[in-house]
């Protein structure tokens, strides 16, 4: 399901890419012709209502063969395409960029999902995602099982150490936050060390980021909030990465988050050819 | 340098950020401040430019403390902010996330133009870009002492191998080419084996790219067109990375683009810190 | 603190206004010259920021003189201008409409907080906006003290009747609420009368909400709910405006929601006057 | 009939409200449905033409069973709606809110309009509309059988008290006009009182504005105007609502304007019921 | 002065030629230099408003030689500017290229001026201008004294000919519009011969044109309207340019339109000089 | 071929002549009709596809009677509708001056390509275009076999004298555009006289634009290019237009360039016919 909003963004990134006029394509007599996308590596697939709709735009009829959130090995063909040579060809490079980046993230995220299986705990992006394509990057995390967190600063009240600079004390800083703060949002507070998520967490926010907390603090920490705050959703944060990330997930948090699964994503690779 | 197509980008990637309002920064009294960003890790900065006009849309004074493109060491303070608090925690992400693609995709540029460093080959580029975030990804190259190569579909011809396809012939191709396109847009023929890129070379196109090619025809190829066209450009494209980049140059071909260096790019961690 | 995504809509707003030319001010000399802009009737002030950045974009000086949320008598001096005579014309009945709706809203929402003062219920508006004005009328519910309840369909999940005709059940529909949305997402569940209220109650959502509940009913109800689940918050909704709004209150619901403060939320009355 | 202008603004309200994505929506299995719209109120209905491109654009059939104008009953289906049931529940607030406003809008105007049955006394609008939903607004009114009056600063001249202070006299301001300003717009002047109204008829504009006359000074204005210009039109403005606004219309000026109908406007119940 | 509307739309021309990159201008070190802009041709000057604008973006300082709507002589200096090598550079040919357009339609615009002049006859535009341009069509029109005539169908009622067809005559016609259009806009009914002319007169419009006259019947036309309506005013439009504006001059009717005034002007030269 | 951003455009375009709302055509009954577009004066046709996406946005069928770029007498029905009036009396205007402004720049090109057949000198355009309409009137040109020259200023490295001025001396900059500009652009030096033009032939750019050089002093530059080099294309520029355009492609440059071609262009006169 594509929103207006990503429509509109994804018609905005052909006329990016295709600016005054495809000047190699416009040398072509028009036909109709028939080609096929493949995975050239092992990946977990999103990206295809996105490269579906650019396609749609010139007309051209989409197949899918294989389906959001897949697993798919190298050499798959994952889309059939039926019509102009000049629609396949304006829209290829916009289309296979969306599933490039799309499924990078959520290859990464599909990693970062079963290391987490068996446990209740739930896997979280972060908001360091690519500028302008912040829907697309959360959304191929939906695609792979991961929670995509807040999406933008109105979402959700997260007071973060800067934040708390300005405060005289957590206390102040969450009952204000209760008191100001829309019923229809969740309160967060991030915590440097255990002193401070306790202190925090006597407050009764939603939700405690523990943030940058070795494995062994973080345990010790989720421990003691458990002991004193049985409600509090207790979040691991910071430096987390596909090979510290079991550890943090045997501590039991109820959500881990890592902008890892953003920032490192690699693109994958897609061909397009044309029969 | 900002154009005023990327400043409108940035103040809409605030916007997409910002959201309705920020529900936890609205908590804060103003209160002047003044904050640091550091990187987190070695990296090659780039994003400068995006991140200045981020705070300064909000009032908030900038001090850079190095040069876009340099390199600089984990934990090397990198911006001074000085302003509005409120202003610095609603620019914070949007900057920070502006830094962290670009001064990735600039670090692994900066990695690959040292391996080309002493020769004469151009390392490029390719059209393998995030969606919307295109010029930043060029951007981030060109900082970084990379070729962009070309920017969009409007900017030179390049058939490839799903345009020759609907000619007769690479020489029907490239002489249709020479013949309706503008004088002001060079035009490149992509080959997939040693028999298609010395046909193309007959033709005189101004760039020839070998498409795939294993290091070995890459060689015997670049050698036998030299033989026969001493002017033509030729480009070695398609499965290199940084292992097998080395090799590539050692061919001295004229120009080696990689889409990996801007499909892997992994960001760079940057932290903001208000004292 | 106006966010990039209302100063872009407000500069939209003057546009819409001015269109090709302003044929009337383009009669007038270029003069400076000073105004004033006064409320033609008692009002709780909002929408000054907006009505500030129409004449700063005109380079017009704006001094204020009340703030933001203060109640006004009939006939009171919000503002004093000085600039061009031609600015101060083009950005005025722009800057006066947002003032206009945004004090009618604010002056309704602040009649509804003096009926909840004393007691710990919290007003809250609906979605019930006008389409494009709505971080508009959230605001000026904001600066009257009232909740502005969820922005937009990406806040919070809010599982109306309408939704859960496609579910076996509301049981059904919460558990998949819980397991698929994210966890920085509140879970409301409207429900229709006791008997649903109370299978809801059973699942733990974040907050019920008593949708056309007669006052009766929602007593009752309230009643029940509390006794099985203490943390579930319970807001009541529909029906509901300022003449019953004290008796929903003395239920000691945590929220009540009235699509009446901004439905039935009349315009303020403001005029400028050059001097 | 939508222009290009109102169709774009439609689908950015729906962006606004839907925002990054619907997390309710989400999680329901699509299915066909069908659906009505009812009016929960006696209404003059306004907002088909906007309420069904919004469904349209997410594919829901429309049928509508009132036309634009009518005048119905408290419970009143005015839509049938055949399609997604996530389509249905994406559009279904912006659609609503639609109708709600424009409804309220054609509601009021409609009582206006038939104070004035019989005289030949037209009822206009003013430029006190909701920024940004000033062409709703006005076709709101167009509907209930109200004129619009101008549009934006750019559709007539209208030189009011503020722009005279400009003038050494309304004489040397009209003749301005006439001279400076386009044959394709009219020409209106307002006057303060009597002396003012008279000294402006002198000049010949197309119309005479009575600004916050009262009913006397109004009825005694208008009959001196007449005696010496029959051709100047004469409108009322100012301080009118609909408890005065049969005074006025009984003076036989050309026009009435009334703020009052658009900023007086309560919103009309609508829901939407899936079956 | 410059509109919001104006002001989008020139940093949208400066944002189309500037693309991605100026390829030529990063190429240089930042400098502040002195430039001036000469006019290579006799011209009468408009457009000084909007190379302003484009300069002053990029934060040069601009000084103007003339006015807008001067008469200037082959090599007159019409601007000073003072700024960055780069800025300068940058704005250059959007500024030069708006100066052309406006100061070429404003010296043809000044030409039939002054075959007006002595005569009350109004020279006005048509709606024939470039999509995209007319605002600045229709000013650089104003600047020369000629009237804009409508600036888009918002405007004013005209009734041409291929509207008239959809009633049973010119009679229905202008009744229904005299009735049902707003009373702010003016209505004009085009004839295409004397008979239809009169038809029209009787209905008393508050215009009528003579479209595609010969000079003969456009005289015999006039005269008979004259007799019959001494108010309404008459436009004669179709076929007119300077050869033969002279002899409708002569004819006095109220106004003559020429699409000739904008689709047949030569841009002007002007040249861009640093020192 | 319409690109997704002329077809953004061509809606931006009649958003902007419809502005609020067709005052006019909303008084017609909505009815079935056909309708024919004529030539009114002898033309090379160009701007068809323009003026069916305007028809077809309101969903009337369009048949082209001519194809792109066809030559055709006065009075040559190009185009046949059918459709609702409503729809076509809408798109009408902006259709119509579509197909004028790019049939006037269409035709000017013709004659000039007429005047270069049987040489093998390409004309081209220059950037100096309608700002906003620069993609049409490249377009119109190619229609006509006109080369369009460079888009904006990421398409070429173009050193004119004003750059020039920033180096110590042209080898300079050359050599600094071909370290550091990208390998796609090809890099084109301007130079004012004889000296200049040889000086720049000895670092070899992809071309030189010889600027403002009679057509004696051409001629000798191009002899003693060609003697010393014989790859650099040669391109003649400044004050060239159909008299004196013979002399120089006598001359057997490689490129002539004529900003007369879009300057001068005047506008094509058509109109719409409905039967």
């Amino acid at each position: 399901m594509i929103t207006p909003k990503e429509n509109n963004k994804l018609i905005y990134f052909m006329e990016n890419d295709i600016a005054e006029r495809d000047v190699t394509t416009e040398l072509l007599e028009e036909r109709e012709c028939v080609a096929e996308i493949k995975a050239k590596e092992e990946a977990t697939i999103a990206g295809l209502d996105e490269a579906e709709l650019c396609f749609e735009y010139f007309g051209v009829q989409v197949k899918r063969l294989v389906e959001e959130g897949s697993r798919v090995r190298e050499g798959a063909t994952v889309m059939a395409l039926k019509g102009s040579n000049k629609g396949i060809l304006q829209a290829e490079r916009t289309a296979l960029n969306m599933m490039s980046r799309m499924s990078g993230v959520a290859s990464l995220c599909a990693k970062a999902r079963e290391l987490a299986e068996g446990s209740n705990v739930r896997i979280a992006l972060t908001r360091k995602t690519i500028p302008g394509f912040n829907e697309f990057d959360k959304k191929s995390a939906i695609i792979a099982g991961i929670d995509p967190h807040r999406f933008n600063l109105s979402d959700m009240v997260l007071l973060k150490d800067n934040h708390l600079k300005f405060f005289k004390s957590v206390k102040e800083a969450v009952r204000k936050a209760k008191k100001e703060s829309s019923f229809s949002k969740k309160i967060e507070v991030e915590a440097k060390n255990k002193g401070k998520a306790l202190k925090a967490a006597e407050e009764c926010p939603d939700i405690i980021m523990l943030d940058n907390f070795s494995v062994r603090d973080a345990g010790q920490t989720i421990k003691e909030i458990r002991a004193m705050n049985k409600k509090v959703l207790i979040e691991c944060s910071g430096g987390i990465d596909l090979n510290n990330l079991k550890s943090y997930i045997e501590l039991k948090p109820d959500i881990v988050s890592l902008g890892f699964l953003t920032k490192s994503a690699r693109g994958i690779d897609f061909s397009l050819n044309i029969k």
